[in-house]
């Protein structure tokens, strides 16, 4: 029995990944940027056992059915294709984000999985190959696998669609928890229905490879201000996109709004911050490290407050050998 | 001495004017459609005085200089060439709606004004002709001009470009005035902003050519539903276009979405009522006419609501000539 444990953070996108070019390899549609945090990881032991008929897969100690069990099976197989093995596996996983705070545990599961289950199936991946494996789980667990702050290449093919670090300013996050109910519509439903019914979707698409291009100018130029304008912009953008749909789809909730009039705020008294929001009414705030607590302190009245840095990326805790 | 006194109000877009094709003629780059309401009117008094060297313009008693005069002479000397006069004339105007409440005071003072005006300077004008010359003070006067539901088709030219009325089934509407602040960036600006920077404008307006077919459509067939849904997602989809200007504009405050939840609440429970806002944070919610104490009930916390019905549109009250 082979056995590696890793473990992963939940990155947050400056520049946004909505639209798949490809679903089966999971190709976006544009490239994307991200931090990646160094709260809320996610744990996953796997061990490899040739006495298991089937893959195995608990989350925070309930054994998983249905979807949940069907993609780690699923990416999975693609290991053992790539590891030249017949082994079923046993997945162990322990999540430590809030329930439904909406911060992608999709990214640092599939991270984590990706870097335990190659270990696990003894493959030596690079950084770059890693990448691309937990792409394969979901999209943005490609940035994940990557420390601090991650551009996901678009790319043309599996080869050329992966992440890797960019030089960039130090910079924190300022999660708000603005609402704990589960989100109406599913972030993999809603893509699915931008690209169907928005009619700003080709234009998101066109428009954010451009941001894209600006953003790694704004990093390589160590331009704090320009990174937090664009990251906004980007959000408030991919936002829009959504709610063109047909029926609209709002992830933005009041206290979200009032999240986004409070940070202009802040930034019209000095304080380096702007705003960002996944598909869900929960909102970032991109800041400097010094100004986390000033950010939280502004913000706490709207909802639950999480202080986040950068974070080192997925790395294995433990791997292992035993006759079991 | 001439003179002639006309009302009229203002109207509420369900598929909105967002963009001009020719700024000087006021050619929108799409057509539009909206309820001419019967609250707020403006009240207006041109008389062609031989006695005046310059025109003349006060709006609830007070002179006005700097633009708003300009805007009205500017007007003025379009009637005047129409009427082959070279007479100025004094404007006395009165609007009843509350100040900065957002609700578009130009196109009921521009059709007022056109409707005396026209009378005044002795041109007799067909509705039609009424409404091509109020688009030339403010481009949604021209819809202002006719009762009840108005279609404003875009045009080619001059000509073309004028609002009639279309059958529709009745509706009403409940207005919510959730902010009394001056609005941050002006219709005019941020219609400009948005033809320049917003990568959604050229699919905005080719989307709304194609809403505003399925509206008339929907108008056509009676079909309250439909029209209250491409009512909601138009507007949805303007303040979308907006959003994505560089660096953004955001008109919706988090009452302005509290209030589009409470409208998504009220049709789960069963009353046709469907959200939409100008650029401005004040919503307002179609409805059917027996359902407007209901809505108003469902929005009262949020702000101050005033309910309005199907408007007859501009109209002469007095005419007469006197020796001065």
């Amino acid at each position: 029995m082979k056995q590696a444990t890793a473990t992963a953070t939940p990155n947050l996108a400056l520049v946004k990944y909505w639209g798949k070019r490809d679903s089966n390899l999971i190709l976006p549609a544009a490239g994307s940027l991200s931090l990646t945090l160094d709260i809320f990881p996610t744990t996953t032991t796997v061990e490899v056992r040739e006495d298991l008929r089937a893959d195995d897969f608990s989350l925070n100690g309930i054994t998983q059915t249905g979807v949940p069990a069907e993609r780690v099976t699923q990416f999975l197989r693609h290991v053992r294709e790539l590891a030249g093995s017949n082994s079923f596996a046993r997945v162990t996983s322990h999540n430590e984000a809030p329930t439904a705070a909406g911060l992608a545990s999709s990214a640092s599961g599939f991270a984590a999985l990706a870097t335990a289950a190659s270990a696990a199936y003894g493959l030596d991946l690079s950084q770059r190959d890693l990448s691309r494996l937990a792409r394969r789980g979901s999209g943005s667990a490609c940035r994940s696998v990557i420390p601090r702050v991650a551009v996901w290449h678009a790319g043309n093919d599996d080869e050329t669609s992966f992440a890797e670090e960019v030089a960039a300013p130090a910079m924190a996050m300022v999660i708000l928890v603005v609402d704990g109910a589960k989100k109406a519509v599913s972030s993999r439903e809603a893509m699915r229905s931008t690209a169907r019914t928005s009619p700003f979707y080709a234009a998101w698409i066109t428009s954010t490879e451009a941001t894209l291009r600006e953003m790694l100018e704004a990093c390589a130029t160590d331009d704090f201000a320009r990174i937090g304008e664009i990251t906004e912009l980007n959000a408030l953008r991919m936002h829009a996109t959504i709610q063109a749909c047909d029926p609209p789809i709002r992830y933005l909730a009041p206290r979200s709004v009032a999240a986004f009039d409070r940070v202009a705020e802040l930034r019209n008294s000095g304080v380096p911050a702007y705003a960002t929001a996944d598909a869900g009414p929960n909102v970032a705030v991109l800041t400097r490290p010094e100004y986390t607590s000033q950010v939280a302190a502004a913000l706490q009245d709207l909802g639950t407050t999480h202080i986040a840095h950068a974070g080192q990326g997925a790395h294995l805790l433990t791997t292992g050998e035993e006759s079991s």
